[in-house]
């Protein structure tokens, strides 16, 4: 149909960034921008666009940012939600995954899934006859992370390509750096350096990747050197459980922290972000720079979600 | 009020099966049969049935397919949910039970209640000004699994006089089947058998209320010669905890597994149902069988609780 | 702007009773009652004032009834609520409470949190942009249950000046009874008695409070002499932890404790009050009598949220 061709979102899953084209993108984006800025008697408006509609949350991990944040974007277009998540723990020891995933589905409109295994969303993808989309899976998969901090970088640099991009701490297991980096395969990023431990590097599955959309990384481990051309820094936390040496965590733990000083050392319009939570490796002290952009990052998560779920379900 | 006499329904609690007339089961139904079919307008025109009523869920034991199919017909007709579930922990060592019903009936139009207790609905019912609706209490009743399970029943066999029942597994604890069996007096069923290991039949007190209403069932162990002229066959799970000896165990799963042979052997237009979650009794190799009806059976839960919640609350 | 001067509700936080004027209170009590008694086609035409807006709950402590209530008020106002409580424990060992805040912040439209530690509202309302709501902090301020309690004193006895209170149980850790307390300054009440065991008496910061707003109180042991010439009684729980030694606390439980003979003692026109939830301290056998308050009392919590919540929203 003709909304279906023209923005290919239409009833459609959601399971990695690589699925999208930058059209695509922009397209949610376009969308997007009218979320975050609607006026108030707009706003009341789309309290009216899903009205009718469930949505199912199903976190098998905690997340209460990214499940939150679904909530308040489903509430502001009036859908409901239902949650599994109160469930999980007694589900652990019942039904199997996808007796519980075709519950959902026989259940809601479009299911939204965070679980810990790789595969977990495209596997309920291929069970459920509602669109799936991933929270968030595996070590590797985030989308609507990394469409919301596009969405972040369009708005407060302006553009996406041409940019210099930093990325700083555990570059293995953080599924937010792997997604926005598999997205930005689909613009034309400038330089893009990489800051971790050695242990905690890209996987070379991720690497492999990138390759083949042709986007180059490099890697610099002196964080003093590696802020400096950055117009972009995207700080990850260091899981204290990844480094089984406690003496080492501990002095890991101070090299990839973004101070003050280091802060200075950036360009006059770079820009901070982070997935959050966070622990040390982002002082609070540095939220009040104009520099910081991770509070703004966390909010644009509303918009993003709200225009997500209407293009999906076909309504924006 | 004219409605009132009409249908029976408004502001009334809900039980047992045994409350409800053949004639009320039908009422119910037809209104299923429009919210299941509700082209995509009407869906949204329904989303305002409820708008601005309350709908307390207390589940003092989990259900998560029971309480998200009401959260779900809900939802889609417009009604908020407040669910008292998360606390009830808190409350085993809190307030009494009669003091949190006084709370939810101060809070909300109708209370949604699962209790292990027998008799707790009833007992709801007598502190409750709003209606209660009895999602499950003790090991007799769950009457609105009892209302799915005939729309079931009549979408896909046409009809539910006249048929051959068989209800094979846990026969004594299972509340779906005593549930189903009460509700099965208000209709004439052709021949009902029972097929369990002889320590799971039937309770007494759930028999002679079969007596009492002329509805005679037959048992059969040899689950070979059961199946073959059901038309319509209910299983259930066998519940581990209920066999102290684990060999026997072992011995028994196998027996009341109802395997792809057994479904080979049974009429071509067989359906058979489950009312989830299931293990080792239904194998998913089954699945794709059109006599598979349970997860069907499943789905219908959302449009029979969205008729019974409008029937009860008089938009319906 | 107008709205704005005139109610001083419009955008506000509220964090104690002391926070409001006679006046202030006096226009939340209309609106209550507007929300009390409103007819069924009102009650459908409220359900769309705060459509589109999204309340966040955010219980550090648990509390079914606080929260059940505001999730009742906010459903039939047609808002819907995003809740954080189930997260609770793992945000323990998790992020900031100001992170958390932030979070809530960007998601809502207003915040309402329970903590156990003092001064945690405020500190929250300096965080958010949105207001919050005290829902109960610490051990001196619940300024909601002041309101709700307020509004039933009205209710039932026609007025709140020249009656006389009299606060029994364990006034020390009760905010409840603090928040009455500060509210009641705001009125010119009767004679105030306290009747305590001595080591839960009134803190004394909670007097000296009393004491610089000009409202004098006196302590009466003997609960038969103090429940003789009080129009309201107002009952709290001692709670077990509160007294270590628990021969004395067996000791006390029962002379605090209101029983029939002490209720035919009371005025005929008294009115028994009680936050709720109890234990021994009210018996179920006062529950019928006319004088039983409480159920009554928990019932205004809703109308008492929906007004407080759409003037702060703006559309009351």
């Amino acid at each position: 149909m003709a909304g279906k061709l023209k923005n290919g979102w239409k009833g459609r899953d959601v399971i990695s960034s690589l699925d999208f084209t930058r059209e695509s993108f922009e397209l949610l984006f376009n969308a997007s921008e009218e979320f975050a800025e609607g006026a108030r008697a707009r706003a009341r408006a789309r309290s009216d666009l899903l009205r009718g509609k469930v949505v199912a949350t199903a976190f098998f991990e905690p997340s209460t940012r990214t499940r939150l944040s679904f909530s308040s974007a489903a509430a502001k277009l009036g859908a409901s939600v239902i949650d599994l998540s109160t469930e999980v723990s007694s589900l652990a020891k019942g039904e199997s995954f996808s007796d519980t995933l075709a519950m959902l589905d026989s259940y809601s409109d479009i299911i939204v899934l965070r679980h810990p295994s790789e595969g977990a969303a495209l596997y309920a993808s291929e069970i459920c006859k509602h669109p799936v989309v991933n929270a968030g899976d595996g070590s590797q998969h985030h989308p609507t992370q990394a469409m919301l901090d596009l969405f972040t970088i369009l708005r407060l640099k302006g553009r996406v390509d041409g940019l210099n991009y930093l990325f700083v701490g555990d570059l293995r297991y953080s599924r937010t750096v792997s997604s926005l980096l598999f997205a930005l395969t689909r613009y034309k990023p400038g330089r893009v350096t990489l800051t971790s431990p050695p242990a905690l590097g890209l996987k070379p599955e991720t690497r492999s990747v990138l390759v083949r959309y042709g986007m180059s990384v490099r890697e610099e481990q002196n964080i003093e050197r590696s802020v400096e051309s950055a117009d972009v820094i995207y700080v990850t936390r260091l899981q204290k459980e990844r480094i089984p040496d406690q003496v080492e965590y501990q002095k890991l733990k101070g090299s990839y922290r973004l101070t003050e000083g280091l802060l200075e050392a950036t360009k006059a319009d770079c820009i901070v972000m982070h997935p959050l939570p966070r622990t040390e490796e982002l002082p609070t002290s540095l939220d009040a720079s104009p520099k910081a952009a991770y509070m703004r990052q966390a909010g644009f998560g509303v918009p993003v979600r709200m225009a997500l779920l209407s293009l999906i379900l076909g309504v924006a």
